[in-house]
């Protein structure tokens, strides 16, 4: 082993440690801590013995097994963990050396900490690490945000243990401060819309269509062959093959009460003061809040019956509908993740590139898919592109898929089976492509009732009138406002 | 005049102004201050002149002429410049005064200003005003919250000023706090569900119907007499049948760009902080974010045709089955916002009675409608009510407005035309309703890729298990997971 370690890396839970294996099968000398010494103990005598990786035992010696300029990775929980941490580790750090956290934390919080840390001369880079453990252990797809300059010093690393797809690393810069976590959020935020899409199609097929495991399996197997070509496909088509030692499918045994770790709700926060509607994501955080009153549901099943009758449907003409209304939705999505992206990198001034989170998506992550290809190409065309529904691919695609869209949503909607997200998509695109939407008549009774007033369709934007609705009928003028 | 005034009242734009002339003609002795001593003099000269309101060139000056305990009502613009002013005014006042903040503010900002005032010994009594400039001056429904104390030394003002429907006033004590901030916050939410829903029967009976004016202020008309009869639905009638001199409806030339204030947000905010799902509210808050993309959605609107055809549709029938499609979405809206606020009184310690919101909402405010005598009805037979659309008299209407609501939603997705509220409502009609959801899906993939286990329906809550779904495909067991 060398005299220095080449990097550190603080956090030893199963995220943490599978990074550091990661990072030694690419011939980095890695120094490890872990609050709880025992923890560190049991892994360098378990999964890291042999293997190129240092134990300390303090945060101290910790730094002081580091080459210079000195580069340690947090893995430790989001939030208070991380203050604690940078507290400790801050103080015994020199200008120029690197702190990465790639924990969940939310990117006002990275914006803070890379402005406090800049104080020291430490550079600091919030750093969404997605794939989970697995991902972690064989190859993350990374999403570094922070000083330029600190992401040039660890590329290296971070290129070294990241996915590869077609020879190039998923891990690139994603633009300043908070950018790399925010990155994170959004696909965080679109991976609740994926699977909440994958598991109204799953619902459709068992309810609506009575659909037997098997030919579950089967459809999301060929759906993997195709435009739905994705991770989380897969492992949809794997867990409808799960069997346990008795014969019974796994899935069929599993209580339909969603868990959520809140980097979804973050995402409809941030689209909520970015006033960008991403609906269909929001949809998906709010099923999961509604699967999660499960005692509630039945009780409310008792005594509300829904349709009368269910509509005869004919199973394969369905479930061709269903992978194209699967396919538009999850354009509609992307399309919306990505008006939330481009609108908080304008607002705080990122360089984040939306064609490179595409491709830096594309492997390694929850929601890598062949999908992602067609993303990255259309922002390699068009940088400057205003919405991925513009593109003509995306757009025929949408066209392709617009009758069958419609036909699924509406055999949902007459069985009395949720589809909120394949709703709430459908509902997007319709308003989205719509010239004119009936906002007027919001606008007409915000100015009836709190004199709000309204611009108007033959007056340039920025001249507001009002109307004196009050005592009308008939007979009654706008006039300018006067306030 | 008496020595000294009743009530003072710092903040004369048209709502503080209104206000003050309402309590005067309650036979209140009123103080007025405003920071622009100009617009006191002008109020006091103009429509003030000869009722018995007082004016102040300072905020000494106002304190001096109130009579004890002093109750000073604010109504200056939520944020900054009501701690600004309490920061003028509190210093001057005594143990025992009474601050009402009557301004849309954030209840963390009202709870936290509670607590502050509170170690002065003044009472701070956060208080929602709805009705507008004409609720202002004509009668409001009014939702304070804070101590109790302080409630029952202000109640004869502010039920004196309130409306009153049935004799009684539009005015009780909400809860503790920020209670009455967040009742008046979820009322807003729950408008802009109301205005949203309406905005998309307008729409549909606009284009997909091609209803002349005439015939959709008819409509509004018509339905302003059975279940939907409510000032939304009476402004939307009145909106319909006001022409400008050269005979055009002033609605046409309205730009559908529709502007928000925050208050929808917020309680979205609060719904995902809370884990409620009320989906229409958000669905709302986002269609006035897609509108206000005007030029984007002009652009798209080239490029995105949508269904090839649209449906024949008969308008008498459409038209009946909208009726019953507004009002079931209706009841699921209010349902949702009465999650809200059951959740967050809960997490408070609130002591917000449900029934009492509704009905003091019956008048005054924005959204007040013969509906909400049934939710107050609804309230008062059961207070511990699990939720709305579990009363027998609303999943009745429910029932009854089923086939016509699935058929008004798909006739939309069909025409092409977006009803993300009504479509919303729906799903989520058919979720909360279902005793078994898709979410087991969910749980097996956050199980098979983060290792986040799951709850099984053969077991008690809380036992979490996890599978080995890698390498799967049969014969895979589920084991307790050790974590």
């Amino acid at each position: 082993m060398p005299d220095k370690a080449d990097i550190g890396l603080i956090g030893l839970a199963v995220m943490g440690q599978n990074l550091v294996l990661n990072m030694a099968d690419h011939g980095y000398t890695v120094a490890v801590h872990n609050r709880t010494g025992s923890v560190t103990d049991a892994f360098l005598r378990g999964s890291a013995a042999g293997a190129s990786v240092v134990g300390a035992g303090s945060v101290e010696e910790l730094v002081g097994l580091l080459a210079r300029p000195r580069r340690v990775m947090l893995m430790v929980q989001a939030g208070k963990a991380v203050d604690a941490v940078l507290g400790a580790l801050v103080p015994l750090l020199d200008e120029g050396d690197i702190v990465i956290d790639g924990g969940n934390s939310h990117y006002d919080d990275t914006a803070r900490r890379e402005r406090e840390l800049a104080e020291h001369g430490v550079h600091f880079l919030g750093t969404g690490v997605s794939g989970g453990e697995e991902g972690a252990r064989t190859g993350p797809s990374i999403m570094p945000g922070g000083p330029h300059v600190a992401w040039e010093a660890v590329k290296d690393v971070l290129q070294a243990i990241s996915a590869k797809v077609d020879g190039e690393p998923c891990c690139e810069w994603m633009g300043e401060d908070g950018a790399g976590h925010f990155v994170k959020m959004v696909h965080n935020g679109i991976e609740y819309g994926d699977m909440q899409l994958i598991a109204e199609a799953y619902h459709l097929m068992d309810v609506c269509l009575g659909l037997d495991a098997k030919a579950m399996h089967d459809t999301f197997a060929r759906w993997n062959e195709g435009v739905l070509d994705s991770y989380l496909i897969e492992i949809t088509r794997d867990i409808l093959g799960t069997y346990d030692d008795e014969g019974n499918l796994v899935l069929d045994s599993i209580l339909d009460r969603a868990g959520q770790k809140g980097t979804g709700r973050w995402t409809v926060v941030g689209a909520l003061e970015q006033g960008q509607p991403v609906t269909l994501m929001t949809e998906a955080v709010f099923a999961r809040s509604l699967s999660a009153l499960k005692d509630e549901r039945e009780r409310a099943a008792r005594v509300l019956p829904g349709p009368s009758q269910r509509p005869q449907l004919d199973a394969q003409s369905v479930l061709a509908d269903l992978e194209a209304a699967l396919y538009a939705s999850k354009i509609v999505s992307y399309a919306q993740g990505y008006m939330l992206l481009r609108s908080m990198a304008a607002e705080r001034g990122w360089s984040t590139d939306p064609g490179v989170t595409a491709r830096i998506w594309r492997g390694g992550c929850i929601i890598r898919s062949r999908f992602l290809k067609d993303i990255t190409a259309a922002y390699e065309a068009e940088p400057e592109l205003e919405n991925l529904m513009q593109v003509p691919f995306f757009a025929a695609a949408l066209a392709a898929a617009d009758g069958a869209w419609r036909r699924v949503v509406a055999a949902a909607i007459a069985a009395g089976i949720p589809t909120p997200a394949m709703s709430s998509a459908l509902a997007f695109y319709d308003g989205y492509r719509s010239a004119r939407l009936p906002a007027n008549l919001i606008q007409a009774q915000r100015d009836y009732f709190g004199a709000h007033t309204y611009e108007r369709v033959d007056k340039p934007r920025g001249e507001h009138f009002h109307t004196d609705w009050i005592g009308s009928g008939g007979g009654v003028t706008s006039r300018t406002y006067e306030a």
